[in-house]
This record gives C-alpha cells, sequence and structure tokens, in this order.
C-alpha cells in the first residue's frame, strides 16, 4: 500500500463528489473508491434530495450508493458507501480538500465560487468555466447574479486538460474538466497545430460520433432506445457548443474548424475523424514522430503507428484516449483518428488526472 | 347498439386510425396505406392535438404523416398522407366504416362506446376491452362513468384472435386486439391445450422476452437507450396483466401459469419460451401433428419440424407467428418457442387482419 | 391487379436471381415474389451447391426458400418459394428474360457474358461491370480470360444509377447496379455539381458510416458480434473500391475526393456526411431548390427542407435515399447528410428499380 | 502426482495463462496485471504460434499483449506486456507457481497433467476437469491418450465454485473453473437447494440468457453481427454441456433440471430465470434470510431484497454474481432471478478467486 500523500500539510486528502447521480457521477464514485491514495479518507458522495429516496424520511437523508448504481454494491459482508442529502452543514463536517462538481451547467456556474469561497478546491465536469471568450460562452446562456465575483472565478479557471496545461495544475483552485468531444479533437490537432504541420487556412473538418451517455441520463425522446438503437444520427451542426472549447485551446478562428456530431447506438465511446490538409508535403514518419514526441510523457494518450487507426472498443472503459492516423499518397492530405471513452478520458477519469496533478500524486496513478 | 351497418354492397370501406403517433399506429399507417382493398379509399390518420404541430394554427389543424413518421414520407412527386386533429366533425365528414384505436388503455375505455354508437366498427388496440372476468380487468384499474354502458361494450367485444375466434369476427362491431405477449403464448398453447396433450395441474411456464418497442413511446428511465441497450431484466412478475388474456382465452386458472416478461435491448420482437408437462408420454411426431392440423388454414402462423426452434429474426417485420418445440427424450417435457412481431402479429398486423376477416377480405391481404 | 406488362412482345417477363443465399439476394427475393408484375410468373430462385444442403440427394437439387431464409417462408397452405442448384439446363427450361447476379466480383466478371450470349438480359449487383476507366478497375484485380469479350462487355455496361441515367435504362442488356456507397454519395452530390455550386478544386470530404450487411454474410473476425458491437472503426482509408465509382460518375479526380468509411454497429444503413466548400456564397433556399428540382420526378430520393438532417432510422427497411443539408452561416460551407438502407436502394431496391425502367413498368413499382 | 510444492513462505508467486489471446484470456491478463499480489512479479503470456504474427520470424516469437488485445495497451513511457510462442523451454525458464489455461475442452484435456507433473499448480477454464461422472463427460468427447492418468487427474480436480468449496481450494494443484451458465445456477440453487426448501421432484426450470462472447472467438454464423444483433434463439435444449455440472454440483438427477440457453444479442452478461416450486409454504423473509445466511462470508456474490430483482448491466464488468427472487402470493411458487459476467465471474474472475484462495491472498483480492 502507498503512502498516504499530504496536501497543503494537513493530512491526507478529502473529496467530494457533488452530483454523483449521473453517469459520470457513477464513474467518478467507482474511481474514487478505488483509488490508492484514498483508502483512508472515502470520498463523500452528494445526491439530489430527488434521487433514491433521498428525500424521504426513511432513509433520514442518506441512501446507499447501490440505490441509484446498482453496480457499485458491495458483496457479503461490505460496509456499503452511502450518498447523503446536500447541506453545507455536511460539507463542512466532512472537512473535504477536493471537490468534484458534477451537476448541470447552469447549477456549477452558480454553485463554484461558494465552494472556492469557503475554501475547497474544485474540479468542475461542466460547461461552465471552459470558456474565457465571452462569444463562447454565450452559447450557454449562463446567468449569473454577481458579474464580477462570475469574471474573477472564470479569470481564475484552468482548462483541465494535462496533456497542454500540466504545469498549471499544482496550483489551480478551479478546474473546468473538458468536454468529451473537445477533448478528443484537441488532443488530437493540438501537436500537429503547434509543430505546424497543419494548413489552417484550409479549414479543418472534425466529424465526430459519440455513444449516447454523452447525452445524459434524463430520458427524452433522442436518448429512448427506439430512436438511438439501430440508427445515426448527425446533430449541432455548425452550433455544438464544444466547439467554443476547441477554438479557444487550439487558437483556431471558426471558420476555421467545422465540428459534427453524431449520435451512435452504443452506450460509450467517442470516435472522431479529423480531415486536415497540410501545410506542405510530409510522411508518415514525420507525422508519426510529432505526436510520439509531444505525448512522450503523457501516460494517458497512446499514439499507433501510420495506418493503423484506433477503434472505440480499444478505449471503452479504459482512461485513454487512442490516435491514429492515415497520410494521402499525395503526403498533403492527412486523417486523424481519435478515440476515447467520454465518461472516462472524456469526463471522470480525466477529472481523476486533474485530482492527482492538483495533489502532487502520480497522474495516471488509480486510473489503469 | 346501434344495428348492424352494412359493409358489402355499399362500396369500399373507409378506415380510420385514431392515435397514429404511436409505435403501433405507425405500422397500421404503413399497413393501411399499402393495403390492396383500400388504394381507392386512403386511411384517415388523426392524431393527439399535441403531436408534431398538430395544435399550432400554422397548419390548420393538419400535418403530413411524415412529421410524425419520416420513413413514411413518399418521394418526388407523391402526394404527403396527413394526419388531422381529432373531432367529431371531421369524423363524419370522413363517413368511416372501420376504425382502428391505438390509444392508451383508459382512452380507449373511454372513447370506444361512443364511436361505436355513432355506427362505426372499431378494432381496439389497447387492453380496454380484452377481460371479460372482473377481477382481470382490476389490473387495469378502468374508471368507467357509466357501468351499464361499459358493461354492455364489454360483453359485446370479440377477442380478436382470428386463430382461435375466426367464425365470430365477420359480425363483430368490438374488436379487443390481443396483446402481443398474449398472442405469442396462446398461439403457443391453445392447440397442445384443446387436444389435451398437457398436464395444466403440473403448471405452466412461460418465459417471455419482448423488444423495447413494447413499452411505447413515452420516455422513461426504463427505455432509455442507457438502460436498456446491453442489458437484460425481468419485470412484472407475478403481476403482468397480459396473463389475464392468457387465462381466459386458454381457460387456466392463475396457479397453473407463470409468466415472466423480460425487456430485450432489441427495438422489436418476441420470443417466448414455453414449459409444460405432457399429460402422458408423447412422441416429437404427434405434438407436431397436433400444431401443423390446428394452424392448417391459417396463413399467419408458421409452424416448424421438431427441434426445429424459431428466432426473433425470423418474424421481425413480417406479421407470421413461429411456432417450435422440443420434446425431451422422456417424452414428457416439452419446450415451446413461439416468436412473433410485438407490432405486427402482435399488434397492427393482427388488427388488419381482424379488419380483413370483418370486412370479408382474405385473411392475410396485404399482410404478406 | 394490373395488366400484366410486355417485353420484347413476348408475353410476361420472367426473373431469376442468381446468388439468392446472402444479404442482397435475400432482399431480392423478397421484392420480386411481392412485385406486382410478375404475380403470374414467379421469380427462379438460384443457390450455391453448397447451400442449405442443396448438394445433398435428399432434396434432388432443390430446397425450399426459408431453408436459407427462414423470415421467407409462408404460413399454413402456402406453397414455399425453391431455390434451385444453378444449371445452364435448369436456365434454359425457366425461359429467362432477366437475370439478377448477386455473386461475387469476380464471378459476376466471369459469368456475365455468358447470360448476355444467351439472350437474357443482367443486372449485376457486384463490382464487376461498373467501372469503366482500367485505373480504378484495377481496385477489383479482375483476371479476365477473355480481355476482348471483357472490354466489348465492359462498354456496353450501363451504370445502374436511374436518378442519372434513367433513359438508357430501357435499352441496356447489361446493368451495373451501383455500390452501396456510391449510391448514397453520388445522389447527395450530383445535382450540387451538375448546377456548378461546390468548388471542386478545395476538396470534397465524403465521411460514411454503413450497418455490417454491407460487409456481407461469410463471418470473419471484423463481422464477429464481439468486434462490431458497441464499436465503430474507419476502414479501407485512401483505398475504398467505391470510390471509384464516385469519380466517374461525378466527374472527378481522385484528389478531388476523400472517402472514409466506417463500419456501424448496426444491421443496415448508411448515412454519408459529406462537406464541401461553395463555388461562392450561396443561400440554403437556393441549395434546397437545387437538389429539389433534380429529384422533382425521382420517386425514389427524398429532399428534406434546410437544417432537417435525415437520420438511419428514416430509411432502413426503404427504398428512399433521404437527402438533407446544412449551410453555415457564412453561406460557404455546406454539409449535405445522405442516407440509404444499404440493401435496398444501396442494392436489391434499386436493381429492381432498374428492371422496372428496363421493362417499361413504373420506376418505384413494387418497391414503396 | 508431485508433491505438494509450498507457495507461501517461498516468496511472490508466479503466474502464467496459457491461451491469452481469447477473450477470457484478454481478461485474466487484465486482472492479473493489476493484481495487489503480483506487482513484482508480472505474469507470463502464452499465446499461440498463429495469433498476431508469433509465428513470424520479425517478431522472435514475441509480440506486444496489445498486438493480439488493443485495449491492453499501455500509454507514453510505459513497458508493454509481451506474449511469447509457448514452449516448455520458457515455462521451465519462467520457474511458475500457478497457471491458467484457457484454451479449447481438448487440449486442456491433453495438457494438464503434464503442467502437473512438472510441478505446477493449475486453474483449468474449459470443461476439460469439471465432471466426474463419465455420462456427463461423454458429452464432451474426450479422447485421453492415457486413461490412468486421466482418471487420477480427474480424481484430484477440485470444481472451482469457491462458495461452495472454500475449504478445498488451498490445497488443490488443479481446479477446474466452473462454466458460466452453471455458476450463475448453482450460486442461485444452492442455498436453497441445502436448506431443503425445494420440491425437487417438481422438476426445476432455469432459462438462461447469455451475451455472445460465451461463443468464444472463432467467428461462426451463429456469431456473426448479422444472426446475433436484434435477435434473440434458444439453443442446446436438452443437451447443453453445463447441464452436467449443474447436475453433479447441486446432487440432481437430469429429469429434475430442464436447462434452456438462449443467445442474447449483447456482449457479455448472463441473466437465469429459474423456477422452483417450494416444498412448503414459505415466505419471502425466510427465502432471503436462507441466500443471505448462506452468503454472509462470500465478498462476490450479492443478495437481493425480496422482489428486487438483479440485471444483466449491475454485474457486466464486475467479479459479482447478483441474485434475487420473488415469491408467488400462494408463497409456493419462487422465482429466482441470477446475473453475472460471463467472462469475470463466469469464467477469469472466478479463476482468480480461486488463484487467490490457493495461495491464501484474500478472496477478493484484486477483483473489487
Amino acid at each position: 500500500m502507498p503512502e498516504t500523500q499530504t496536501i497543503r500539510g494537513e493530512g491526507p486528502i478529502r473529496t467530494a463528489v457533488v452530483g454523483v447521480g449521473g453517469y459520470a457521477g457513477a464513474e467518478l464514485a467507482r474511481l474514487l473508491l478505488a483509488h490508492p491514495r484514498l483508502l483512508a479518507t472515502p470520498p463523500v458522495f452528494f445526491g439530489r434530495a430527488s434521487e433514491a429516496g433521498l428525500d424521504s424520511s426513511a432513509g433520514g437523508g442518506r441512501v446507499p450508493l447501490e440505490a441509484l448504481h446498482p453496480q457499485l454494491g458491495l458483496g457479503g459482508g461490505g460496509r456499503q458507501p452511502e450518498v447523503i442529502a446536500f447541506s453545507w452543514g455536511m460539507v463542512a463536517e466532512a472537512k473535504l480538500d477536493v471537490v468534484f462538481l458534477a451537476l448541470p451547467h447552469q447549477a456549477s456556474r452558480n454553485a463554484a465560487p461558494e465552494w472556492l469561497e469557503r475554501g475547497m478546491r474544485v474540479i468542475d465536469l461542466s460547461g461552465a468555466w471552459r470558456l474565457h471568450h465571452e462569444q463562447h460562452r454565450a452559447l450557454y446562456g449562463f446567468e449569473d447574479s454577481d458579474a464580477r465575483i462570475a469574471a474573477a472565478t472564470q479569470a481564475s479557471a484552468v482548462y483541465g486538460c494535462p496533456e497542454l496545461h500540466r504545469d498549471r495544475l499544482p496550483g489551480a483552485r478551479l478546474v473546468a474538466n473538458p468536454g468529451c468531444y473537445a477533448t478528443s479533437i484537441i488532443l488530437a490537432l493540438a501537436p500537429l497545430l503547434r509543430a505546424g504541420l497543419i494548413d489552417v487556412d484550409h479549414g479543418i473538418i472534425c466529424d465526430a460520433k459519440s455513444g449516447v451517455s454523452g447525452a445524459g441520463k434524463t430520458p427524452s425522446p433522442n436518448t429512448h432506445f427506439m430512436h438511438a438503437a439501430d440508427n445515426l444520427s448527425a446533430y449541432g451542426v455548425f452550433g455544438h457548443r464544444h466547439l467554443g472549447e476547441m477554438l479557444e485551446q487550439l487558437g483556431l478562428g471558426e471558420d476555421q474548424v467545422q465540428f459534427t456530431p453524431h449520435l451512435l447506438p452504443i452506450p460509450r465511446g467517442i470516435l472522431s475523424t479529423i480531415y486536415v490538409r497540410l501545410s506542405s508535403r510530409s510522411t508518415a514518419d514525420a507525422v508519426e514522430a510529432c505526436l510520439r514526441g509531444f505525448y512522450a510523457d503523457s501516460p494517458l494518450v497512446r499514439v499507433r503507428a501510420a495506418g493503423d487507426l484506433p477503434e472505440i472498443q480499444h478505449v471503452v472503459r479504459t482512461s485513454y484516449c487512442d490516435i491514429g492516423f492515415a497520410l494521402a499518397p499525395d503526403g498533403k492530405r492527412l486523417v486523424v483518428v481519435s478515440c476515447l471513452d467520454n465518461l472516462l478520458k472524456g469526463a471522470a477519469a480525466q477529472a481523476i488526472q486533474n485530482m492527482n496533478l492538483m495533489c502532487g500524486f502520480s497522474e495516471a496513478e488509480g486510473l489503469l
């Protein structure tokens, strides 16, 4: 068993998940419960009052985690983790260090400042704090009660893509965990863009496909099995919210990237097929070297050899993003394929990766 | 009850679907539009005001059928069928002969008497009129505003399983179209029970599995793709509503049949695995002869040779019920497997089959 | 019942499917058996000797069609269609007019000349005769025993895309039925290209996704359920055979079109997402008018309003190709989405459509 | 049989998987690589020469594990585990303590004696050594070159169901890991049978449904996506091999248990619906107490409250078997539902559980 790591010199770190009832919440719970650095200080799980009888008098504001996520129950003799109804009193009692907010966008926008104010570090999994440019944020239509606090909070937020911002995470107090689509596309393009290999003015096409868990747990006509199964549909053409983060992180303009998401008839996983024109003729070796060099020290990115394209099955239920490519015989047209599990490297595992770096743990601890 | 209206002799029949917005409604529309006897008198489709903008002033109470069911649109130059908001005025104008009610149970229970009163023949696809025994009907908790009318209507209803009640359909004014599970189990057992082959006191086990369309179009946690996909679950053990019709139609008691439905991760299709003990040792040839004899003149039932079990794929998108079996070496324990498409032989195709018989058409017309 | 149409003045036409055992063969059989012009002359089905016991002495070279395709069996009392082992003697006896070859590419390349020589008209569903340019044909690696005959046969072949070559079909003796991917992309692009709307030098990206039936019936690691399910994978990047037909039919060069097929975890259906740059700023109305104008008389193409994108579910089990689009606010970048059922408009239904036109029937007869 | 080799006291144990290329092999590899007791002595993986280029001169008889199972590769900087071509020389060099055989039935039947003879302990995942009664073994048609050795080996084999034979595992040299179906049914029935609650003469019906991975990795018509997807089929009625183990372990006769497996259109997971008649009227509380008592110290079995039935989704990708039930109002008819992941509690995780007990580790170590 590894030594317990201290944070801020105060002993073992204490964590919580706020909004454990959703799909990302379930994955956070699973990963945190098994995290080797947290064995002595099990995470606290807060649920919405309406979930699984949390609001009934019977449970006294507590239900076993398995009531929300039966797959997470323990066998004979095990002490079941609990979900508790949220209150600031419970928060104070828990003496938390790091909090994962797995809430709707506006709810996170409202809540994060107070958590920070009370001295906790926040990893936010929503889109609340990812966007620095106002015109991108407009896609979410946030309503901030105090614009000054919102602006200051926004300014302090670190975009939690460790492969791009690893150095900024140890000091971060608010981490905006990236969107799932955005992660798959940013990781595929960043190395090539930074190396100046891409003719950005020609335009970049990102044809992305995601499993249904990306659409969230609330039942709707689009997530009805009869609509999603045996089907494929494009949506959000020219207007998906994740486009904003891609542009900001990659330093591109709106007319340089075209992003079309599709809804796949599978539970989990994203595959992005990305079409770029190189700025000058290149070789498969050069492209591969560029990608491998960029990710040489990144434990959660796997670069594939030229022509060996990743598939969703290779990454589902793993914390990896896999990147492969094929270069046209003309040496100019490049197809990059990027895959990840939208609930893991696209959400919960990336959040834990951020926590690891914030707390001085090994980057992939608890994720492999 | 009004006098029986003559259909033959008065020209082509006019039909309507009330509640065309659901899954069974879509299949009814598709089948009626292509029915060779109805080419001159296209069916009328009534939708709920809330569907597809029927309540907006823009459409004037009319929307193209493809707005509700895009797969049913026509290509270049075709005149699109329309869905109209329901009103008795529109009904009167349409001079309908036969009406298909594809409504929620209670709505059909409320509505059917008035349609009959106005002189139309009704084929009801809900559970409103299937059950003659009050204790079975109690499962639905119907609330009848006029108990006398409800009782008289109920008494006149014919259970629309043509393979059992073919002779009663020509004169029927109200046909209660059977449930999907019930159809698959009744068709499998009726021949063997009538021939006295089954030891009913030993108990009959019906382990049935259905695709998700059986759960209807309204989004719910159970029909969310993330719950239904890659899953299997049993539900309604010892209390499913379809058990009542099975018992009534097969003449069995509640302790003689055990029925366990399961939710399959597929859009359509039912497979029922039925376990019976024979009353005396028998042979595969005798069992096959019993089934084949019973269905010799039934165009929508396919009996398989001994040991050749049907699969859901054989019947999906067809109007058939396929029946196969395997007999244990002891000649006593029999497994019968029965498959059908829950939206076709389990709903819309059986409703058309009933219409065909009511109107003197060939039984399978428009269904093969 | 419509009048029986004559062909070559010799009475009702007689058809056959050669290679009825595959997926396209099954759909051809289903459609031909129900075709209103062929009720008096049921189609003949030839199977491979190795299929379903055709080579056993028991069946005398005949098996019921349902032995190969259980879903196509008939109910009580119906006379089952048969599959017979191929021989030229049987062909002569059948006095065939039109033959559908549903064979592997090389087998069709070998066989078609002899069928033509014996006086029959041929609709070939393989890739044997689609390509006029030798460098495209090279992708298939055909080995022709008589190069002169092969060249003459090739020269006579009409590419069976009725929306492009409707006028050439009545006189065609050999029709090369298009590939499934190619159909979806050609139908989406042809109107826009012919109208000169597309900046072809910018390059066209075709990101296409197909269900597993496109990979054929022979079991392989890629079509194993465990590989295909819950997965998505790109394949054949920069080298798929269908690219050749697209280029020839659209009059484009290899560096102008990029085509990336993906394997979807569904049985049937293709969705192609196509990215083009317009040659000058345009409007959604102009794009829609272009598409609608082109397909005004095409019964099997459905054009959608701007922004209303088709989904695979809208076309599966139908004979339609659905085309929709979204235009960027800049009026320059256009996304076209095209959907069809790869076994129907992408294979069997298009073959019947070709037959209808060859024989003077109504174009969509037996297909709606 | 050689003398029992001491494991504890001699340092860390060394393990190997023989036949790592299949689905169970992949899960074994994943679990062993992460097992906290094996971090210092990584497992050795033997593959078949024909797999992933093991027989090519290029790799020198070694390929990275990710060549066979891409999901198991490591990210930037990680040292990739290797698969090596099997040879006894490599085995000797590896100084193995415990070997997992993940081979075809006959191959394990042939190989196990030599591994034992060479002093290693064997956990066999095939059906080679599960059956003590010759008539049950006959279902596999084993051909033993030396009947005496085979009989002695068979006699020494412990059936590796820890919940039934926990005490025999520490001393076991050959463990026959149970079948997946058998595990789900034995765990559901054993507590009730041992408590005498079941009327065994009435007969027990086991209607079981399994995902496709249970059918193995070799492509076949039944595992083709087009056959398995959107389908359900029963198979092996009255003759499945797993019936033998159930009967032996439960002490029942062939006429007392009816077992019908079905092929589900999902990758992983088994749900068994089991119908029994109780020997006398009972209550839900008594049934639940019986199950909970039996599994009080079993960390990999989760018993559910009365009426709360487990679903496949609750156990997939976990090491658990979940057991729930519903009792009829008559207190006599009981339905037990049992779920597990066929590759984990039905194969690899159970094998590790057996290893843990053989080696004195905590039973669920590395499995939660």
